[in-house]
């Protein structure tokens, strides 16, 4: 048994011992951690921080999150799982799941979802098949870091319903589900305090509310204060080594600034990960199986969103025009720390050879080339999509280059069986020229087996179920973010509160060019009707959906919740289950959705706490946010909320509530006739019914003083 | 010489005697205040706090805006001033300027505009002229009650800038021009602290910064804590007595937690205020006088929306179907605090009979005899609007009733020759039926002269050239405040940040049914190019505007300012001048404008200050927000400002300062290459330039200890 640490051997834990390492300190190892999250960037050479070791570069979050497929997501987890072990990596610094506020985020290709409980379903399961390798997890960044503009300093204004309803709730059903190893803090300010010294966040959220045992590792760089940031609850600084950081902390526990059990609870966190990753076991990976499965995840994920007169799957026998660079230099991923060195590379254009004859034209600098290719050739695919994405940069625009709008418009012109093709991180206006092509699919940023997942799809090999994870908006002046990023002067409100992506489109009733949840199929599903029961285990829903076309297809049925005449402001709609049902064709599925109760429940500010309103709640239940089929209702009994009765409740509260009412009747019946006839005079409650109570007393001929106000408070409420 | 006034006797000043009355003690007398601000609510008798005696009526606020004619309002506050005279009133509370944040505001008829020029120009001078005959204005509701939804205890949560340049700028205009003796405060918290109880607001942007010399009083029941409230800077509790308050001031000051001299200034300033009142000379004031100048105010205040065909004004010898219960039982004013009790009224039905054979129908009730009557007449005029609008309850629709509507739609069906006449005090939707009429005349809440105004208007004997003061949205869900009115539990978030009314609809590029500052003429005005010149006293701008038309008209030349590439968030356009205009048929004007460099400026949260950014200013010229018909740009040279560089600058920053890229460099060049590397590859630049240099020190090799930090930020600043 190891003697107890010294102080300045505990503060030594807290800091790495470099880029990617813990600090052999204590008698413990130093272990690895590195950069994911959908692939491993184990760094190749000391002297090189950006390129990794060669590894299965699997599709990024925007493409997993598309497949709308937990089982997938585990998958996918398990292999990275095995990867690191081969490679001796403790801890995967994944997944991010980040809320995309706006389509401009330029991380947005590492993030999931613009939806909170699509978001948590899936990075759970990933969590849960990277951890079930002995593996660790860093949930990632806790929190509010949905921009990279100025996001070392900025600071998300949120309201604390926002924050626990939309940016922390996938955080909290990870941790509480999937018990990630550890929850890596983000480089933000959130309503002015670093994330990584925000003890509100970092001890009373995490680990007090929801009973994370963990460990909290910061962003690289993340830490501006190593005594408040191991004060707040962060355990590991990273990088490092920073000697005067360690000094900075054994010395304030000297002088009595630093509690010592904080700097102890930290370095005692550390060990316990450091112990808990050698009983990890070395092992091997089968690249070509992994690239299999990042195949399969790839043509999983691919969203077909427009295919009219069913141009796709492509025909056998046609000669195909393939145009643009995209289809023989893919982009498959962004830049930053998740930038993988594949194992291999597949590109369209070799795996669309593989199957038709095709010719080539790169396009974007020589249009005409490609004009004439699709002129003869009978049907063209055009391949196009967003430049450069990376960390560190918003994006500056939802447009297509220039140069690619008007290939795809010059194509379109020649050839009216024109399929766009499109590869991009953050979503893309489809609105400029979706009118002049039959044909779209959105292939996001595809891993290093993208190219052949799209031959897959656009073939009919794999019949696409893929599903958009955020709204595509017809203009980006549209979107509920629009007035409110990036914010200035190191601060961005967060001005639409709920109204995050789809529910702010929802809430002003606007157009959209594809709604959240949507995406075709080369078959086609029927919905019967739905019904829900409400049970102590929340609401059960039921519904079959018949696969009416003639290829067997995959149905990701998607339940949205509204709750008519509700107390606190909703959004008209919100995703509260959804499953991805495997249908042959000409088969039904009786298809069984829960919603836990933790998912019906609201924030409410009045108590701090989760609150299930009883009421009626509305399942619309469909194919995609706004393809709703059928409706059934359940009337859930809610909790019980009682809020005290104060001076500072109004005339109308009190009046609302039977026993405040008798007894304030009461006291005005034996007043003064002239407060009682402003209470009673239609034309005047108005007025005085917003009063709060205490404030009455400056009315002349009130009842209520200091004393008698007290009485009433005591009765009402005993 | 009166002794000096003992603690008690200073408590007792800062309350009310009664509802409406200071209390006499030190030697001072009593001095009486009362309602307004479109009129006087002197109360008629003890025992009814609501029945005023008999006033003239003047066209609320939101008429009176609409005239865009500071001039109109100066004589309507001297009308005012001599009334307050005859009926011994030393201080008449208004005007009302708070911002119309949303068209659902239940006060907004007693609000002026959702652009603080427009309402600080135009308050100024009502203001002046009441003041003019020795009485007191109270500038109110200060600040930030823009929504009566929980208006005692919400919290407006509002960043600083958008505070500064929307909310609170009314106000700095009208206190520092117009030198109000009093300034009320509001019901609601800013930010969570009570207005009443706001040091910030009170003492430190009033007094301090604005240099506001008068008294503060607190709107009725306003105040919580009366010795928070003097501490705050405020000095007249109302209404009183509040005999437990002035005791637990003088407690306060005895037991020390309450500033002697606190009390003290209060006290004085109440003294001041009475002192001032005293110097008033009784008048008399013409009661026809006074109604001929409300008729001519209101005749100004009503905007013509459309007029397909020429339709208006009525021509002679046409019969005339009057349509509307309104026509005959005018909507003149709304209800609550500012409910005047009318010298006369006079109704639009008796007004037309004057000119024209008329005929009437009361239609809501009996659209079928409406219907029936328009049919047979030349030209039929509907009069609708809004039901009950009322201080103490927001809207809770922009459309019409029910009836209203249907009336509208199956007179226009009858009657192609359909003129519908408005009237309300907050917007209504006209674009469900618009089409189907061919005019339409916007006659908000006229005041007690307001149907001959509208026969004036409708005859043509004037010629109409109200203005807009705030957007007619296509739909309520359009609106920039739709996603965050009104809060819940005690909060609501001011989203939309500066984009309030119009500024938020041009930064969407959404489509409105009316813009901001539109209105139509009998004649027609073309405007040449316009100059702008920017001079030590901020920009003047010329422009030649002539009146192509038949008729002598009006017209409300408009200024709306752009400044291309700020480094700050800006609206698109902002109003920033405005000239009204009277211009005979045939005639051209030479239209001078000038914007102050105040108007000029935008508030810099990170010097805290009014800062004018140098560069080019666009300055576009028209007749509304949407119709601008030439443009002049103004190089500004703009204010210095110096924001020095500290270790929470960002590597960017630094880089980006000549002084800070040389130390910075040399510091990179002396140390580990592996750094520097970092900042020079461009790959990783985005990653780092957003660090803030202190946390480079985290990173391995880098040359930035504590000391070496220091002296580099000493010697670029040095």
């Amino acid at each position: 048994m190891q003697p107890d640490p010294t102080v300045a051997e505990q503060a030594a834990l807290t800091s790495g011992n470099d880029f990617w390492h813990t600090t052999p300190a204590a008698g413990l190892p130093s272990i690895t951690v590195t950069d994911g999250p959908h692939g491993l960037r184990l760094q190749a050479s000391e002297d090189d921080v950006v390129t990794g070791r060669p590894a299965t570069c699997f599709p990024p979050a925007v493409a997993t999150a598309s497949t709308w497929d937990p089982e997938l997501l585990r998958r996918m987890g398990e292999a990275l799982g095995d990867e690191c072990r081969a490679m001796d990596v403790a801890v995967l610094l994944g997944p991010g799941i980040n809320l995309k506020r706006t389509p401009l985020g330029g991380r947005n290709f590492e993030y999931f979802s613009e939806d909170p409980l699509l978001t948590g379903v899936l990075a759970t399961e990933w969590v849960r098949g990277l951890q079930s390798r002995g593996v660790g997890a860093s949930l990632k960044h806790f929190a509010v870091n949905s921009q990279e503009t100025d996001r070392m300093r900025i600071s998300a204004d949120v309201d604390e319903r926002t924050l626990r309803e939309m940016y922390l709730r996938a955080f909290q059903r990870v941790v509480t589900q999937a018990r990630p190893w550890t929850v890596m803090c983000s480089y933000n300010r959130i309503n002015g305090v670093h994330a990584s010294q925000n003890r509100w966040l970092l001890t009373e959220v995490l680990r007090e509310e929801w009973g994370f045992e963990g460990l909290v590792v910061s962003d690289w760089g993340a830490v501006a204060d190593r005594v408040a940031a191991v004060a707040a609850g962060l355990d590991l600084a990273m990088p490092g080594p920073d000697d005067a950081g360690d000094r900075a902390l054994a010395e304030a526990v000297a002088d009595g600034r630093l509690d010592p059990a904080a700097l102890r609870a930290a370095a005692d966190r550390v060990r316990a990960l450091v112990e808990r990753a050698a009983e990890r076991e070395p092992a091997e990976f089968d690249a070509d199986a992994h690239h299999a499965l990042a195949r399969e995840i790839a043509a999983r994920a691919i969203v077909l969103l427009k295919n009219e007169g069913g141009l796709l799957p492509l025909s056998q026998g046609r000669s195909l025009a393939v145009i643009g660079e995209f289809a023989r230099t893919p982009r498959y991923q962004g830049g930053g720390s998740s930038h993988i060195t594949p194992t291999r590379l597949d590109d369209a254009l070799t795996a669309l050879s593989e199957s038709a004859e095709v010719r080539f034209a790169p396009g974007y600098d020589d249009i005409d080339e490609a004009v004439a290719l699709a002129a003869e050739s009978d049907v063209a695919l055009v391949f196009v999509g967003s430049e450069h994405e990376t960390e560190g940069a918003d994006r500056e625009s939802l447009d297509l280059p220039p140069a690619h709008r008007e290939l795809v418009e010059r194509v379109a012109a020649a050839n009216p069986r024109t399929v766009v093709v499109l590869s991009n991180g953050g979503v893309v206006l489809t609105r400029p020229w979706e009118a002049a092509v039959p044909a779209i699919v959105e292939g996001w940023l595809l891993g290093q087996a993208g190219g052949s997942a799209l031959a897959d799809v656009l073939f009919g090999r794999t019949n696409p179920s893929g599903r958009l994870a955020e709204t595509i908006p017809v203009r980006l002046a549209d979107h509920p973010s629009y007035l409110d990023f990036p914010g200035e002067n190191g601060h961005v409100r967060y001005g639409e509160g709920l109204h995050v992506g789809y529910r702010g489109f929802d809430a002003r009733e606007q157009e959209v060019a594809y709604p959240f949840g949507f995406g075709l199929s080369y078959t086609t599903f029927e919905y019967g009707a739905a019904e829900a029961t409400a049970t102590d285990a929340g609401i059960e829903i039921r519904v079959p959906v018949t696969n009416t076309g003639q290829r067997d297809g995959r149905e990701v049925v998607q339940v949205y919740v509204s709750v008519p005449g509700s107390a606190v402001r909703r959004a008209p709609r919100e995703l509260k289950a959804f499953a991805n049902v495997p249908i042959a064709a000409g088969e039904t599925a009786e298809v069984v959705l829960r919603i836990a109760p933790g998912d019906l429940a609201y924030w409410d500010t009045r108590v701090n706490r989760w609150i299930v309103e009883g009421g009626e709640y509305r399942c619309a239940v469909g194919s995609s946010s706004r393809h709703l089929h059928t409706t059934a209702v359940a009337e859930v009994p809610g909790d019980e909320v009682r809020v005290p009765l104060t001076g500072e409740s109004t005339v109308a509260e009190w009046f609302a509530d039977p026993r405040g009412a008798e007894l304030l009747g009461q006291a005005f019946a034996a007043a003064d006739g002239r407060i009682g006839r402003l209470v009673a005079d239609p034309s005047t409650i108005s007025l005085v019914g917003s009063l709060p109570l205490s404030r009455m007393s400056a009315f002349p001929g009130s009842p209520l003083t200091a004393e008698t106000l007290a009485k009433l408070i005591d009765e009402v409420n005993g």
